[in-house]
């Protein structure tokens, strides 16, 4: 989901009455980032505080390249990684993910053995369906066992775009949250969702309720859940005791437009980039009689900073032991301070971009290759800033492309090298920037090795289910990733 | 001002707290158009509720130009037309306007010749400054004459941004408020400011003030202006007897940008095309107990229906004897209801393109020529559409290019002409093109002509203050319009 896909930012159907709602009750911000502009190192980032370069969710096979987790990944969640579900669960919390996991979905890496106590979902993107020979339909998970899989048990039906799958996640949030409340135990629900994922679908309810077609129909019924779920949280009586937070892993997929691409509003390019488009996400903070009403703030924030910021929330330190790159935001969402932080804009192992206060300077500019963008593959489409969106990877270390995000939000007029602007703003950034490359200590990259053997073939329950597929042979090979 | 330039509608700095309490007090219009995407034409048609190639306001000198009046313009608005105020004066109002006429400078034309009771303003833009020789500054009017001129009297620093003119046209809106709620006469104010045209500038207090440099000082210094209009008729306890609309008259002039140009949001374009970037508009009704609190509505609007919607305020119909383009939009704003009706983009005699419901089809694109682009004129920076964003004037009559404003608002994706859907839609709109180019009575063009003789050079009142300049010989000649 992209930043100006709510009508809170801007959407120009603004089809989104219950995120605006949540908006207009709690805290918008507006300077808040995904870790990655990509899926599963967005995601790892966020249940770990920490870059996807420290946490191991990155490639070495070339620099900036957009590595994830497809089923033949090997790599996955390191055991020496600390996820918030398992600092939580010394507090006390029940954890339960519902959703994509995507961070490795191989036995070590599943999410009951990184802390979380409930699992209802898949541990990779509902692509498919596959024909469970070349590729096995992606298997969906209750617990550590699967119960099905995508397409064969869960359907998605491509041509119409029904799946009931955000139905089906939506009453596993209510029952979930109504079990915790009766039993009266703190509880971290991450609540993740497959859509507004391509192939995007949505229940009956809501195909053809969008003036966006298919794509805003998926917006519309995850509005209608989250607006689900914040009145059932205020009709248990809890919403004064629960924070509760809306944000995206990573910017509108503009590949996928129009028929299944959402809006990035005014910013640059889309999701697979270090635009604006790619990393800058929607974000709603909600907590009543917490959260001043109707708040705006202007924080640079990260979705690692909901680490920390969970972790304040229950009275518990972030780990000293390990660099921590999420910040606690309460400060800034419940006092509306402002508290002066880096953003660091990672493709891969490669540092591109980095913004502090206003400014962004790009180290590294990179849209796709020539190669993929003949082939029809554009990150970009309609958008070409000359000399920002390149179509070759082309570095900038020694005199980075300055912006400023306040007067030019999309990228499009890089600030003179010879300004007395250009020369003070990046005296102030390339201290940060050494110290941070200084401090650097990279996770063993995880997303370097691909095979087929390790794919969905015979998850745990596939017995009982009669779904057990065989693997083929062994054969790792290096990733391939095209962008 | 562009559409992606409030809070409200999305800007990611979020620096207009008064207008965007102004929507949540009011009614956000999402779909609300220029009806031009020039100031003079759209002007003309606010005033006329006609479109600019019926009232005058366009060219015939090539088709598709944008025309307006600069000071060396020979016509201006007809006697033949009849403007908003001489019809609300019929119904016992007091009408004023303060700041940018822009419907002719020539005797003829005056503001009070056609309506208005009161002037505070300019003819024309506030360009400069001028040399008095070559060409005159611009005079600022208190009703029948001229009081001083732009630069002269009136301050604009370009090197600092700083005038007060904001400031003194705020403040002669709050006097004359006053002056009317404490002789109980109604009232319409045409509060038309010259910001946030180029050259840009705000008062004092503004300058610094916002993240987006002198642009948004400037949105700033609007937001505070229209915050303190809204407050005033409260403490005078008029507001639920008076209706506010806040709009623009184009698109952000994307020329002028970063330093001076404002957004368009996700749209394509800006200011001078008739992409969406070019006329929609943001667009705010606010009236007290009358409008539902934080309304959202999708009606197709235009500023022409002002004229209309205004008329029906105070009990009057549209005069019968000429084609009318506005309509009424009080069902809309006040009761919720949608009013099927298209929406016409014409740049000067030509019509570009037509949207009914969420299709948008184009009879001509251009944005301008490759002259012109060539020299660094660009009205959509960044931006480059294939076959749509076109550097000349391409027809595509027979085959026009559609697009669906809901699924593809940024215009980059034109449906197949091969599609079930385009030969359905397209059958509609030919037939609500045919109807309307059948019925088409164009008024006799006003901007085809310019003489530097007729330039403000002797306005009345340069006696007094002697500042009266001599006129160069005539010699009429064909405008120049390089777009």
């Amino acid at each position: 989901m992209g930043w100006g896909d709510l009508g809170a930012f801007g959407e120009p159907s603004k089809e989104t009455p219950n995120l605006d709602q949540m908006a207009s009750e709690g805290m918008l911000l507006l300077d808040f980032y995904a870790a990655s502009p990509l899926c599963s190192p967005s995601r790892a980032a966020l249940l770990t505080g920490r870059l996807p370069v420290r946490n191991g969710f990155y490639t070495t096979n070339a620099h900036g390249r957009n590595a994830y987790t497809p089923q033949d990944i090997v790599g996955g969640i390191q055991d020496s990684e600390i996820l918030l579900p398992e600092l939580l669960k010394k507090a006390g919390y029940t954890n339960k993910i519902i959703g994509k996991w995507h961070l490795g979905h191989r036995p070590q890496f599943h999410p009951l053995k990184h802390g979380f106590d409930e699992w209802f979902g898949s541990p990779n993107c509902h692509f498919g369906p596959y024909d469970n020979r070349a590729l096995p339909n992606i298997p969906v998970y209750r617990d550590w066992e699967m119960i099905g899989r995508y397409y064969e048990d869960f359907k998605i039906d491509l041509k119409t775009g029904e799946a009931n799958l955000t139905q089906i996640y939506l009453q596993e949030a209510l029952d979930f949250i109504s079990k915790q409340q009766a039993s009266q135990q703190p509880f971290f629900l991450y609540w993740a969702i497959d859509a507004t994922h391509a192939p995007v679908y949505a229940s009956k309810h809501f195909l053809g309720s969008s003036q966006r077609g298919r794509y805003g129909d998926a917006v519309r019924e995850i509005d209608d859940s989250v607006g689900k779920i914040l009145k059932h949280l205020q009709k248990l009586g809890i919403s004064e005791n629960t924070f509760v937070f809306f944000t995206s892993d990573n910017g509108a997929a503009l590949i996928s437009a129009p028929k299944q691409g959402g809006s990035n509003g005014p910013f640059l390019c889309g999701k697979q980039t270090t635009f604006e488009g790619g990393m800058r996400e929607p974000a709603i903070a909600w907590w009543p009689g917490h959260i001043p009403a109707g708040g705006v703030s202007r924080q640079l924030g990260s979705v690692m900073d909901l680490f920390t910021t969970s972790l304040s929330l229950v009275g518990l330190q972030p780990p000293s032991d390990r660099q921590i790159d999420g910040i606690d935001l309460l400060p800034a969402i419940v006092q509306g301070k402002l508290i002066d932080r880096p953003i660091f804009y990672y493709r891969g192992n490669e540092m591109m971009a980095v913004r502090v206060g206003l400014y962004k300077a790009h180290y590294w500019t990179w849209s796709n290759s020539w190669e993929e963008y003949s082939k029809g593959i554009d990150f970009c489409p309609g958008q070409n800033v000359s000399g920002v969106t390149t179509h070759s990877q082309e570095e900038h270390s020694t005199l980075p492309l300055l912006f400023h995000l306040g007067r030019d939000p999309g990228e499009k007029y890089p600030l003179s090298f010879a300004s007395d602007e250009y020369q003070g703003v990046m005296r102030r950034i390339s201290a940060v920037v050494q110290q941070h490359k200084e401090t650097m200590v990279p996770g063993v990259p995880q997303l370097n090795v691909c095979d087929k053997a390790v794919m969905n073939w015979s998850p745990p329950g596939c017995e009982k289910l009669g779904k057990c597929l065989t693997p083929p042979k062994s054969d790792p090979k290096k990733c391939f990733w095209p962008h």
